[in-house]
């Protein structure tokens, strides 16, 4: 069912035939340690540097979805819900979370630890939309993703709204045509 | 009438007695170049780096707004539009579009320049959000930000509706509350 | 019978109160990329780029194992079999592979993988020492190590005569007195 | 005028033709902030740091005067009046002060400004010399630059002895040929 | 006799004609700060960081010996015994200890320098070894090394026995014809 | 006649005492290479990263012979007179040419040498000041700097005209009291 979607959108019939992978199966882990030199006066890790940490974690996981070279295309609503002081262990689990035909939406959890208690709690979420490109930097197709656990689908389904939302942003879309974005707000 | 506005939302009366800044006051331009270690295999900028370098001078534009530390709160969508070859001066320029209780988005236009024809060319746009914090990181009260070039007043009205899809992807506000940005799919 | 060893060596009876990890408990990942400047002049992973990785992710590991600060003390024999050409995708995987007093062995798996095709080989095996500290440098004492799967205890074995090669090559045991190497040789 | 004195030193004819900037054309301004990793122990900023920058913004503005790939050559007496702490905001203000054949002389000014009060003071000034060259490294001749302002008109002056001095102390001009520098002494 | 040793292991006759050097041609010092951005929590240089420098170090040495690019093989044993404050100075003295075929041996004395007092100590010792190789990555000869001090002598003879354990330790030789290694634990 | 010089300055009696250094002890040597991120479009070492690094060793001399914290006063002029290729092996050897009363200059010789056949060649001279301060940023006393060698006695003699050279551009000495400096252009 999931590659009838895309078949009816048009997708050329080879598509078919490259192999899809599961979102469990791009799986990236970034685990480092946050540094003296990437903290702000308040001790706290820069906002920029965990941007760029996760620029890179996500640029892993859509190169192992495609097996191409992959460009950052966007960068989604990120929310920095809690400081991370200098030390921290902090975790970027990206995954890619939906496919379209030449882009990839990549969906990031990012823990912290604390080092006495062990205990790991939830820093922030971020998504980024890469392309696969081949050497002159043209787009290329991708394969499909295909979403198992029930999170995975629900960020599946959800991607569709947040690619409406992108060409709304960009003028690209009408947003009275942003059929599943706009029942949002009905 | 700006200020009415702002009293109307229940701001403490000091808030009318610190210095407000025009848009203008609170530019920041941060020039620079490429470098061959900021580059992916086919040798244009990563994009996380561009994020990074973004958030520094979107935060210095914050502070010179608030006089304060401030801490990166939440980006918003970022679309790059344009492969940036190593070697490029890049320039972006920032300014606060719009000053909220404690918060301030951060506008900012990204540019290009050919070194053959001098020729510039915009890159891309990034709005980052910033908190206004003290020295123990507690939210502190920020100045308002007075809009003045047509550009200006049309990014400061649409600050407002960021806001409000801000707090809406983050369950804070429910869709139908989100009167400005609601009004869009209408 | 684990326990027994280390009682019968003369540890504090607290110790079995600490709560002991398995090996899996303190698993690190860290997936990143090779960057440009990390390499040498025929495009390959400079060696003491990888060696300062892995020192982060191991300490991570060895972190995570004893809730404490960590410091570096030993790096055992590293080879570098393979290069790693510039934008490979490298991840490292640390295991702490046993505890002693108060330092802890960190073994770690480092693998590469080809962009096209997926596959992933082995690129080295690396392992450091760390010793768990308190604010003012002083050793502590750690938990113990459970080894579980074949190869964490044939690891945790092997342990044993690394330490002893140790102690022999910093002239603070005698190499007849180290038993468990000395039978390598017989 | 100013061409006049040009063509007398018998520059080639077809340098009439190439597009002159005035000084303010070539403005660039790079503002940024002291991190961490770039102070010393008393937790002021490098030295170094600061040369560094100098010569990243510098080498922006000569390559926008001449559109040209362009190397350090000289840098002239720089001072370090201010110590610059941890945290600050930096801003260099770079200009083309003087083009001679296939050289420039850049002029900056490095201000910094104080969070709390927004006041913005003078840290220091620097000069330094870029040659314009091709693909293989070889000078080429780059275009007049006029100065405009008074203070602009005096740097433009001043190059002149600068540029003797310089020759003098690398021994390729005597000191009594030197007629504007030695003026300086009479 | 040194020449013999090795033309009685089979080296092609050449190699008398490839010029030696001694141990002290090849001697590099790198003198470094320890920047605030390399260190840990309690303010040291993190292990990883002098791990980069040493190769950095080490790997000059072998090139000038070699005169050929040269890459990483093996990182020996290295114990850090000594914490390394934040701003000291820090002096790597590498040399080549000994020349195989295609490999080199480099043995490091690690000096630190008390601000103060002006008193030097030794913060540690490592030996890497590097191959050298051409362009396409393919190992080639290196000149033979000469040993002169009586410490150059028994690191000369030292890198005999390291070499054997390092062979067992890969399982490319078996203990018991490590004949040199062996005969320390008789 | 050293010491009178100074004495006759008007210098307090105790620095009679202070244990002054010949300029030998105060050598510092730099062996580093050349890493893809520092170089420019055309594949040679930036001036800005060549500028940095002989900070970082200038200082390191500043601070053995003063055993003080150093802080970067001026930067003489400074010629770059050959580009350095990435990957090259670049030698910075910084001495104290001069102590004043709180300063140093730290004069230093830089070279390259090429893999293939090992030669070394001069890339440039460069000339730092440092001022000596205590925990509080307060100038304090140096040393005296005893020179030797004859180029390092030419060096002493210089250094005081460019003293007073960097006074007169600083307008803090008139041009026809800078009696050493003025001899020059007569």
């Amino acid at each position: 069912m999931f590659l009838e979607t895309h078949i009816s959108k048009g997708l050329p019939l080879q598509k078919k035939f490259m192999s899809s992978n599961t979102a469990k199966e791009t799986l990236t882990i970034l685990t480092d340690i946050v540094l003296p030199s990437e903290t702000n006066p308040i001790g706290n890790m820069f906002g920029g540097e965990l941007l760029a940490r996760m620029d890179r974690a996500a640029s892993i996981t859509a190169r192992r979805h495609s097996r191409r070279i992959v460009v950052t295309a966007s960068v989604n609503h990120v929310a920095f819900n809690k400081m991370i002081p200098v030390g921290s262990v902090v975790t970027i689990e990206a995954k890619v979370s939906r496919a379209f035909k030449t882009s990839m939406e990549v969906y990031m959890d990012v823990w912290i630890e604390d080092r006495e208690s062990g205990i790991k709690s939830k820093a922030n979420e971020a998504i980024y939309t890469f392309v696969a490109v081949d050497e002159m930097g043209t787009p290329v197709q991708v394969p499909d993703l295909i979403p198992e656990s029930d999170l995975e689908k629900q960020r599946f389904a959800a991607a569709l709204r947040r690619k409406q939302l992108s060409l709304v942003l960009a003028g690209k879309m009408k947003p009275k045509d942003a059929t599943e974005l706009k029942a949002l707000f009905e």
